[in-house]
């Protein structure tokens, strides 16, 4: 069977099958091999426009989509939602619609509502690439994760991976439990109770609260960021009391296989989520997330605009380009 | 005859002649096939450097003129009037000669001021374009109304053309007069008594005060954004008001000819100056206004910089660069 | 003998040897005339990535920096503190290491902090240029001014050098000081008292509170910019009476030596430290500078990268690039 790739956008991971997936996460890993040279570019997306159209604001995440666009040497626009025309009262629909008819090839959105992408790609012309939606998913960085476990345990099928942290406001929980689940692995949920209800068990996850349990036998655990700015109300008494009852601290490092793996999306908060020393120690993969990330995003703008998987890494395009 | 451009800025459309105008859009028919083409770039101003110059904040304009600039390979700098040193008590001309200092080929200006640019260019080595000046002219937003009469119609000579809104504060109708007086077109201008003031028949053009009457005949209909921002008092009670009076709505749509365009420089306050439905309705020509308005831009890049009018669209340049 | 370039990074002036500095400035000469080329472009740097880590913002250093990587063919990334995730909480250590994971080459910082860049470069894998470090220094900024120096005068070796202003606070002084002592010249220093203290004879320099003993015998008068933004207490009265008692007017500039050269770092406040007409005219070369800064810049980052210096100014990289 030859792999081929039908998708027009990239919305959620909740869509894709398992096939999907690995392809994605194949093809990745020709891109991070770009990503070692000492050009770090090829021309696969030379002449093309991408537009990171960030409604709600995120350095990082639009700063590592930028680079994966200039490495594919793509020309990029960087269109905020302060200063820009929805400022004056335009429709999310006629913005976009807007930057369609200036030939935009690929709209990357990042939107404080879920499901802000979707609607997008229902009237879309352009490629759509999902930056993450509200509390719902955040589909690169699922896949920027779920490459990194394969790299570092070789497959994902039959790892069990927890998820600790702020679960119920988080769409990299989600991206990563719809991914893991789809390629074989076992998914524990752990925090607060008031942010990892129970109704994640009809995902087909574990849920538990204590989080010494939780991690006993894990093969990875990845710490979510405690975002203070998505909670309504305060759903736990203070980041103080957070990191002594979830945060993953020498005591808890001990409870940890060896090699089991620490993941964290970033930025990280020291001595909140997680332990200075044990964000820097030899199980944490926190900073090849970030080498990951940009593989993942370049394979997906390769991808979905009809780049040919089958491709070797040193000739995505014609010629390695300016 | 053969055509040549012997200008080095474009400040206005008031000074240029029929046949600059002509040679204006005929280049820009030439590039709007190269944004049709899978490759949308050429080489023709590559190494030279275009600086955005927006003291007068504006998304939309912005990124037109970004994209033009990088689809003709030039480098682009955007310079913002917050954060940057106009704000520490640095003179206009002393930003603009510290950007010249630095090779700057392209001055890109938008200013709240009438004049500013015309005030550049008495001292300004680099070529300047206005993007907008106060309540003066936006030249490239008038030659793309222009230009999008001329490909719907075939020609602008003889065509009725009626502009409708705020035409006292309005530098895109100023444009729009001169551009289409000088290509023959009839205008007429219509709106409320306090924003369309008798004095505009100085200029050539119908001044009516009824809408019905303005556009019963019309072969055009060029709508005006409400710009709340560029009124010192409020010069007519509310916008629900502006909607009633003289909004385009069903009734008014009835009257219109069957062939008539709609157009709109946006971003468009629907159900304000429009009503929705017609805004996506099969006259109005408001995305193909900005599409044109791209292919606008790289003709004016191109031919202020001395390139030749007579090369053909794919040949910009010595070849297609990335 | 072979001149070689070590360097990884480019901290401070202060560290590098006479020789090291004049190998930058013969360096940057040739990239000078690329600035004047028609296509000023070369390929030296393609494929690499740029950073600019702005976390004390300056539009004028960011952009002759943006147009240095453009110039050699560099992707660019624009990161400022404000809506980072600095702001967030994440350290500046993580902030880096973040950048370097996504193979940044190089991070260009600009920081409130003295002693920020040395810091970075202490774990940074990445090329650290100083871009400007609290009081402490600005080398780009010193090679420019020295480049513009020996450029106008043909050597550095024996000039009499005052420079007049707030030095206490000035990063831009201290890296005056360290280069033209290196490359032989004579350093005064002048200002009111409480801006520039008996302390910094030790460095070698001579300090004069007289305005018009400082400037009598000067080969270059170097204005600093008044900084009301860098003193915590007011030093001086008023910019009023800072500019009768230490500006340069008519009066002082009669007292110059008709060849002296007048600088100034900008941007600059007219009738504060230096009279209107005194700044444009033919003794001044602040514009000058300006130019010069880019060409220093190209070669910096082109040095420290493991450029060769015995290149020709034609043959950066082995092709010109767009």
């Amino acid at each position: 069977m030859t792999l081929t790739w039908n998708r027009k956008h990239l919305l959620d991971l909740q869509s894709l099958s398992a096939w999907e997936l690995t392809l994605l996460l194949d093809t990745a890993r020709k891109f991070k091999r770009v990503g070692e040279r000492d050009v770090k570019k090829v021309s696969a997306l030379r002449g093309k426009t991408v537009v990171n159209l960030f409604v709600e604001p995120s350095t990082r995440t639009r700063i590592s989509f930028e680079l994966a666009a200039l490495r594919l040497s793509a020309d990029v626009i960087n269109f905020s939602a302060e200063a820009s025309s929805l400022r004056k009262g335009e429709t999310l629909r006629d913005t976009v619609r807007n930057l369609e008819a200036l030939n935009a090839d690929f709209l990357i959105m990042r939107h404080g509502a879920s499901g802000a992408p979707h609607f997008l790609a229902r009237f879309a012309r352009a490629h759509v690439v999902n930056a993450g939606d509200g509390a719902h998913e955040h589909p690169t960085q699922g896949l920027l994760d779920v490459f990194t476990i394969r790299e570092r345990k070789g497959s994902v099928a039959g790892l069990k991976v927890t998820i600790l942290g702020d679960i119920l406001y988080s769409r990299v929980a989600r991206s990563n439990i719809w991914a893991l689940q789809k390629l074989g692995a076992q998914v524990t949920l752990c925090g607060p109770p008031t942010l990892v209800p129970r109704v994640f068990e009809q995902l087909g996850c574990r849920v538990v609260w204590n989080v010494e349990e939780a991690i006993r036998d894990a093969d990875v655990v990845n710490l979510l960021r405690i975002q203070h700015e998505r909670q309504r109300k305060t759903m736990f008494p203070s980041t103080g009391e957070y990191a002594s009852l979830f945060g993953l601290n020498q005591a808890r490092l001990r409870l940890l296989k060896p090699d089991a793996l620490i993941m964290h999306p970033g930025p990280i908060n020291r001595g909140v989520e997680i332990e200075s020393e044990i964000a820097d120690g030899n199980q944490s993969v926190i900073l090849e997330q970030v080498t990951n990330g940009l593989a993942v995003r370049m394979a997906v703008l390769y991808l979905i605009s009809g780049g040919d998987p089958a491709v070797e890494g040193d000739r995505f395009g014609d010629a390695v380009a300016g």
